[in-house]
């Protein structure tokens, strides 16, 4: 056991370094005054150095192989050890130069990025995706994958997921959500203007508050505030904060930014706090945390239960802009299927058209069938099969997110995920607890964040996601569970 | 040069890991919610524990060493060299079963005096502070020191200075500022009555926000927040926080504690950026960082001339509490004379019997000449003699400040240093700057930070105290300007 504190107090060191810098990006978005940002930059690099050290410190290395053979350790510490090790071991598969070579692609690709948006250029932004696709291409070889190259870079976010896994999901979505989609716009539109009145900022905030506090989040162990993309982030499962931002002529960003952000920081809250620093204590993947920001975003904050719940709490802050409008106002409001150019705007069935099309376009770059050059062709033409709309500029077109200028390849898809497993998760919660819906409506929402701690949350990484949901579902994640979900909501909402 | 680089590039790389802690310091004074503290404390000591390795570095030490051989480095270099080996092998001398058993001892003794402070019991803390006399006896001969062992101890705070000088000041202020306070309460009494009316905490935030921005103190470069005990912290010159609080029914409390730390904060604004983590990047003493404070506070935030500046402003926020009131009202007001038992809500002559008394407490603590178990009574009798009132218990007594329990000696001294260090520069000021009571009452208060950043602020630690008060004024310190200005602002105030 004296080998297995050692390890523990070498990863919680690194935690403690970690969380630190988490703590520096923290007030670098929210609070650090303008003139800060040269010597932020260089106190978080000393700190990634520290951690990076040790992360690879030849010691612990071999500490976690003695531990591997260690048959006194029980399930949880076994499991530790093993992620631990893997994690050791793909560390070191890094060289200095290749580590430091990107980085420096990045921040030049950061930079070039942004003039090439401002100025809808996208060669001003090629060099730079060409460079970073070159690297990225070289880090699958040499961090290895069984069947195609990018599973080594969807494992970075999702740990084990294969490209012919997110392959089939978006057949699906191909062949059920496109036309689905289709159907609705031949319907009768929906508005949405209730959304887009004035809403005071000062009592926006109140609303948000009282969202977080609806869901059971705790303030004891957080706290919101405004920074220009929200965000949550954690520094151990006792302080786990989220950021909002606040549009006067809006209410949808801030109520559903609100919700998704807290979804996302109960996860994190309900992390076993006796597990701080180790595998134990951290989230299983990016697409298992998602799930628990759309679940609360989509399936609770967009259903006509829980505006049963909120809106009597909004009438009192806005009686005027409120007057006249029931839950099935907003419920509809918050529904609007209308495709859309923006992914951050778009609707949650449009939402995946968006994601499968970065996805198509990584997939290609990586596996070397789509040259850089070809990327605007390749975008506009999938906008306009599966949106059906016709882009006008690169800066709106594939110029508009900064995950590839920030050299990350593979993330995109964990957003999908996180839908789909968000309804599969949902539809379990339903069935452990047959008065769901009737909680909601009445406001009574923490039986549905204890189901989703006691299932989720309290475990860490002691499962992988695949063995999450089959334990949660009985069966690996199925996007069936998304499409049924989506027939079921939107037959409520249009005539289909 | 490129040892000088490697230097510097090893000092930054320190200074990035403790800004990074002072981050994280900040953030727990001001936005962590409560249940972030265990963590926060075991991220700190992590932090803590890299940058003394980096401190103590064998390699730091022996390139220290031939850089100080290096004859091509110019005035500036060597002086940043000699104070990194003069602060690495001082740091040398403390082992780690040292530093451990202080840092236990300081904890519990922490603990301790909370509870002997509310529940007024000085045996209760009398072990504790037994037990941190002997560490810092003990601490004393290991680091060294010429005459008197309370040297070393001084020496931590105020580099150079020594019990003999301090000896020099306070018998200057025993037999002159003892009778005048005397005489003053002979006088017929001032009144303070239109601080204590109630002023709304907006209010006031917005008025101290007001008096920052009249300094100068630059918001780019620094904010403003709400913590428990006002501070100011720096990241680098470029990111400068204070913090402040707010008392609805006492205006003095936020006034002048802002102009106090905004005097800090344009100290630390004003060091040079480009030699960030180096000596000469960082303020000479806390002495002189004091004098800073004060000289705003006090010379300037207390005086006629700023009020003729300032009150329009707070006028327009509070109309009906300054109603009738002119700048003499509130000249009066903030320079009430009246001895009391609590240090830090003491007026600005008889603040110096309170620092007096705890220096004369130390000193002999430290020399051995008084018992812990007699520190009551010897404190108790000094209120008396030099402040002539009658300590009622050892609450509002001997147990009032956090600093023994912090296990601080050598660390009061600095604040009456800092007043008359403020008085002899401000009496430099006024020569340089003919006019400079007419641009305070104008509120131009800019020529004055500007001649502050070029007399003091610009050197960093280039120039030590004693030098640096002898460029400016001529010699050393004396306690005379300090009594100078005493006399002829309260012949103002009082009829004496």
């Amino acid at each position: 056991m004296l080998d297995y504190e050692s390890y523990k107090n070498q990863l919680r060191r690194l935690a403690d370094v970690n969380f630190a810098a988490a703590v520096l990006s923290w007030d670098q978005e929210t609070y650090m005054p303008a003139k800060g940002a040269d010597h932020r930059a260089s106190q978080l690099a000393t700190l990634a150095g520290l951690a990076h050290a040790q992360a690879t410190d030849k010691a612990l290395g071999e500490l976690l192989e003695k531990l591997q053979a260690d048959a006194s350790l029980d399930l949880v510490q076994q499991r530790n050890v093993q992620h631990s090790l893997r994690t050791f071991k793909k560390t070191q598969k890094y060289s200095a130069e290749f580590v430091e070579a990107l980085s420096r692609a990045i921040s030049e690709a950061f930079q070039a990025w942004q003039t090439a948006k401002k100025e809808n250029s996208f060669a001003h932004f090629a060099p730079h995706l060409e460079k970073l696709v070159a690297l990225r291409r070289e880090e699958c070889e040499f961090v290895g994958y069984e069947k195609h190259p990018y599973d080594a870079l969807l494992d970075e976010y999702e740990p084990g997921l294969t490209t012919a896994e997110v392959e089939k999901l978006f057949d699906e979505v191909r062949t059920e959500l496109v036309p689905f989609v289709k159907a609705i716009a031949a319907c009768k539109p929906n508005s949405n203007a209730v959304l887009q009145k004035n809403y005071a900022k000062d009592k926006q905030w109140e609303f948000g508050l009282y969202l977080l506090r609806l869901m059971g989040y705790d303030f004891d162990a957080g706290r919101q505030d405004i920074s220009m993309h929200p965000f949550t982030i954690n520094f151990g499962s006792n302080d786990v904060r989220v950021t909002t931002r606040v549009d006067e002529n809006d209410l949808a960003d801030m109520v559903t930014g609100s919700i998704h952000e807290g979804g996302h920081a109960l996860y994190e809250q309900g992390l076993p706090e006796s597990e701080y620093g180790l595998p134990s204590g951290e989230a299983v993947s990016l697409g298992i945390h998602e799930s628990q920001s759309r679940l609360w975003e989509n399936n609770v904050g967009r259903s006509l239960e829980y505006w049963n719940t909120v809106l009597p709490e909004l009438k009192k802050l806005f009686p005027e802009q409120t007057a006249g409008t029931t839950a099935h106002t907003f419920f509809e409001a918050l529904n609007v299927v209308q495709p859309s150019f923006i992914r951050v705007n778009a609707d949650e069935l449009t939402y995946h058209f968006h994601i499968m099309i970065r996805f198509e376009v990584e997939k290609a770059l990586i596996e070397g069938s789509l040259a850089v050059n070809d990327v605007p062709a390749f975008w506009n033409k999938r906008y306009k099969d599966y949106l059906g709309i016709d882009v006008s500029s690169d800066a709106e077109g594939c110029l508009q997110d900064v995950h590839w200028a920030h050299g990350s390849f593979g993330y995109f898809p964990t957003y999908s995920l996180g839908s789909f497993y968000a309804a599969q998760f949902y539809a379990a919660a339903e069935k452990a607890i047959p008065s769901l819906t009737q909680q909601i409506s009445n406001g009574d929402l923490l039986p549905l964040r204890e189901w989703l701690r006691e299932h989720i949350h309290q475990y860490g990484k002691q499962y992988s996601a695949r063995e999450l949901c089959e334990r949660i579902s009985g069966e690996p994640l199925q996007f069936s569970y998304f499409m049924k979900y989506a027939r079921k909501k939107y037959a409520h909402l249009y005539a289909i």
